[in-house]
């Protein structure tokens, strides 16, 4: 049975190319597997959609069975058992994963919410040096390693460097050399660049979808 | 090997019994599994520390030749193999856990930085309303349910319920009757009982050690 990757009918503009179901769709181009997407209304949140994510986001997935939520369990659970999740790595790349989901992602929302939800300027300013010192961190323990656990591409990197991503769009990444080019490395494979044309395709269609309704 | 769990040498009235360690101290008092404390100054961060923690945080543990942070990932570590991560129920336990991490704790630190860190009233009174719909959502996905994934106490249970403990303490739980007995159940527990003291008897005597020094 094909797995089945839902997200939103649509979005703006804004959060195109970001909406988190790009992580599972990057996942799925590096591991080959096929998948079909569905939707759910972004503006009424349906009975539906809350049963299968309860603080009705997107993304959720259909894999046989099993439904699940929270991009990031979805990626652990997708990864489990391929070359993106090596066994003897287990612990070392749940741990960037997880340092990913609550040591640095929450930093860039946090200003993020402030600059561009708020409008803030003051607040954003407020948060700027924390999370700067954050990335910093993480780029001295990435130090010359290619990826986070060594010498291979795991899922931790997919998440990191997704994340990554607005950080590196508004100068945060300019003088983190290191960090930067982790991220490119990163989004310069061809799993991340089909995932990103492919979500983006999906919005396109949306307009058209509307312009014709 | 006994496992060594590394947390601070001192901290203020305000954070104890809320350090991070707290979590990892349940969990093994669950598994009834022994463990040694160690400190890292948490006045200033050493290299040592870094090394193991690079975002000069705590806790980390050394478990044999393995040095682990993140306390999501050294809980879903520790778990690993045990009641408290049924093979079964893995991707939901994972789902819950980062659900946890990155869809609830994140909205609660950002209400208790502005509250707390930056005294900043107005900035706390602009998160509550969103604190409060990711608490109400919970609490009608857990349902009538005693844990997260069902009818055993899982890990995930652990980190949701440690994490619930500020929103409880501070009036969002009040009149969220299902969540607060969720959270009460979960931290009645004698783990946690044990947990909690065992911190605080570890900053009393970083007390009195300061006190003779």
């Amino acid at each position: 049975m094909t797995l089945v990757l839902t997200t939103y009918d649509w979005v703006p503009e804004f959060p195109r190319g970001f909406v988190r179901d790009i992580r599972v769709r990057w996942l799925l181009e590096e591991l080959g597997r096929p998948y079909q997407v569905e939707t759910v209304p972004v503006r009424e949140k349906s009975p539906d959609h809350i049963a299968n994510q309860p603080f009705a986001q997107v993304p959720f997935i259909r894999d046989g069975d099993l439904t699940l939520f929270e991009s990031g369990a979805i990626l652990l659970h997708l990864a489990e058992g391929t070359d993106l999740m090596p066994e003897d790595l287990r612990p070392q790349v749940q741990q960037w994963l997880i340092a990913a989901l609550n040591s640095v992602e929450p930093f860039i929302m946090a200003w993020a919410i402030n600059k561009f939800f708020d409008k803030d300027e003051a607040g954003a300013a407020r948060r700027e040096p924390l999370l700067h010192q954050r990335l910093a961190q993480l780029q001295a323990a990435l130090g010359n390693r290619d990826w986070l656990t060594g010498d291979s591409f795991t899922v931790a990197d997919l998440l990191m460097a997704d994340i990554l991503r607005i950080p590196a769009q508004n100068g945060f990444l300019d003088d983190l050399h290191g960090l930067a080019a982790y991220t490119e490395r990163a989004t310069a494979r061809p799993g991340f660049r089909k995932a990103l044309a492919d979500q983006m395709a999906h919005w396109r269609a949306a307009d058209e979808r509307q312009a014709t309704a």
